[in-house]
C-alpha cells in the first residue's frame, strides 16, 4: 500500500497539506518569517507517534471491553544539537485516568501497541532510543 | 532542544493533539470505527516530511531572491507488508512552476534541504530509502 500526500506552497512560509482524512496547515515560526498560519511539521511527529499509538490502544481496550474515563499521552523529544536538527530521545507517557482501573489490561494493550501494531513507533526506533511509561490515575 | 506535545483522547476513536503552533485532531478510519472526526495520524508523517523540507526550499529561494510562481510536493510513501506498518520507501517530488526558473539555484535550495538542513528528511533516512527529484513547470 501506497500513501500519496500533495503539499502546496499557498505564499509566505505556509503550506497546505491533504491526508487520507482531511487538509493541515503548516507555517514557520515567527522567527523564521512565519505569520501563525499552521502547524510546525517538524512536531507534528509526535503527535502522528501519539495518534498512532492511542488508536491502538483504544482500539484494543475496546475489543477488551476495559472502561476508562479519560486518557492522555505526553511524548517529549529531544533534538539533536547538530544538524540536521532531529529527535534522538524521545519518551512516551501514557496516563490512565478511572475507577478501579484494569491495570493488567490496560498494560497489555499498550505493550501490543508498542511493540507489535505502531508503525510509526517502528519508525521512531530506527533514529531514537524510545521510552514508554504507563501512569495509572485511579479515582 | 525538547518538544513536548499532549494527545488528549476525546472519545470514540478521537485525538486531539497539541503543537507549538496550534491544534490538530486525528480520528481512524471508519473501518476501524472512525467518524471522519480528525487526521490518519501515520500519512501525517509524510505532511511533516513535506513541510519541513518545503520550508527550508522557500527559505533559501528567498535568501536567494529567486521567484518562483507555484511550488509544491508530492510524497509518496511505500508501507512494508508486515506489521508493523512503516514507510521502507519513499519519494519526494519537488514541483516549482514559474517563467525562466532559475534552475541551478532551485536546485541548490533543494539540495541544501535534503542533505543538510531537513531535520525530518534526516529521520526519514532511518527507516526508508528516501528518493528525491526536481520537477522544472517553465511556463
Amino acid at each position: 500500500m501506497v500513501d500519496k500526500i500533495t503539499t502546496q506552497w499557498k505564499g509566505k512560509m505556509i503550506f497546505e497539506s491533504d491526508n487520507p482524512r482531511g487538509t493541515l496547515m503548516m507555517d514557520a515560526s515567527e522567527e523564521f518569517g512565519g505569520t501563525n498560519s499552521g502547524l510546525a511539521p517538524k512536531a507534528m511527529m509526535l503527535s502522528s507517534l501519539a495518534g498512532c499509538s492511542g488508536l491502538d490502544v483504544v482500539s484494543v481496550l475496546n475489543k477488551m471491553k476495559v472502561k476508562i474515563d479519560d486518557f492522555k499521552m505526553v511524548v517529549e523529544g529531544e533534538l539533536t544539537e547538530e544538524h540536521p536538527k532531529y529527535y534522538h530521545k524521545v519518551t512516551v507517557d501514557y496516563h490512565f485516568y478511572g475507577k478501579d482501573l484494569k491495570e493488567g489490561k490496560i498494560k497489555k494493550a499498550v505493550d501490543l501497541s508498542v511493540e507489535r501494531y505502531c508503525g510509526v513507533m517502528e519508525m521512531f526506533r530506527h533514529f531514537a532510543t524510545v521510552k514508554t511509561a504507563i501512569h495509572y490515575h485511579n479515582k
